[in-house]
């Protein structure tokens, strides 16, 4: 299709599909010309995913990027799929300076006897968190962020239950996607829950 | 103080200041002539919270005015509490409109047996989010939704225990702030549990 058709199906407008093509989040169409491509499904798909991460998921341009960098090099290793992920939603691992400072982060991942690696994103992620949180006036108890862990951890399983096993470029894709877009999903069920768990408390 | 030690104590520059104080996010000080004016605690307080709210909460100015606009003005009832702190976070609750169309919502509510009234800003929320994967080629099959929304009652139920009962402007601060601050630890703990369910998932 020309890229007036794929602006029409994604309605994303062809200002924007161009940006996004000079950006590297979308890859080149297949040139016809000195001046034109044409596209296919495949860029449909990926138009599609841009503006979920970055509408819904509040992705960064550089962010996004990283993400559809992920997803056209998936590494070979499955397990390696989340690092991969992680890092391309996070901006990239733990510095070792930062790594020595996460103090909090470690103790809970000691506490619960998690399997994390020791330059894991996400616990330079939690770490930055809490400091927020507590700069913010907000102390958690270790008794509550406890109780958090094992409730993500619940998520967590549905989350990895949900990994495709076919090939890795999927698997990632999945990863990647779930993980952006049902953040917003998971934090509205928080707000539903607290509405019925604090009608159900005398006040 | 003046503003520039309440600069210099909150970190936060006098320009950016007078930039909080014309947009209301900050009350005024009490004026001591017509250029000057004396701050205290309570703006240094106020001014981290508001850091916290445009820094980690990832909130943009109009709503973290709405934020302190509901703290200095709580409601009279206890269960009042939690709608404004989410109408203050979600931008409004929903258009009748909205709340017709909201349907995935309101069959996961009524499914769960969950206590939410039927025009709370959550379910719009969780409408918007659960559309917005969708349109990036996610498809949550019910039965995950409802593991999800489960483990996400967990974190609630720590959410209002937690909730000060002494005053009712005490209790609003602890929901919103507890709100925004929590949502990133929340969302860093769901992928180290990640990371650790997938590595005791065979390969």
């Amino acid at each position: 299709m020309r890229i007036s058709e794929l602006s029409a199906r994604s309605g994303v407008s062809v200002a924007t599909l161009k940006y996004y093509l000079r950006e590297g989040l979308l890859h080149a169409g297949l040139a016809t010309s000195a001046t034109t491509a044409t596209y296919d499904e495949s860029h449909l798909e990926r138009v599609r995913l841009i503006r979920a991460l970055l509408d819904s998921g509040g992705l960064s341009v550089a962010a996004a990027r990283r993400v559809t960098d992920a997803l056209d090099t998936p590494p070979p290793a499955r397990h390696d799929l989340l690092g991969v992920a992680h890092g391309a939603l996070s901006g990239g691992p733990l510095s070792p300076a930062e790594g020595s400072a996460a103090t909090a982060a470690a103790a809970l991942v000691d506490a619960l006897g998690w399997h994390v690696g020791i330059c894991a994103p996400a616990r330079a992620e939690l770490e930055r968190a809490l400091a927020a949180a507590a700069a913010g006036g907000l102390e958690v108890p270790a008794r509550d962020l406890t109780a958090y862990a094992r409730a993500m951890h619940k998520v967590a399983e549905v989350d990895v239950r949900g990994v495709p096993r076919d090939s890795a470029a999927a698997a990632l894709r999945h990863v990647v996607v779930g993980t952006v877009l049902l953040d917003p999903v998971l934090l509205a069920l928080r707000r539903l829950a607290q509405e019925d768990v604090s009608s159900r408390t005398p006040s």
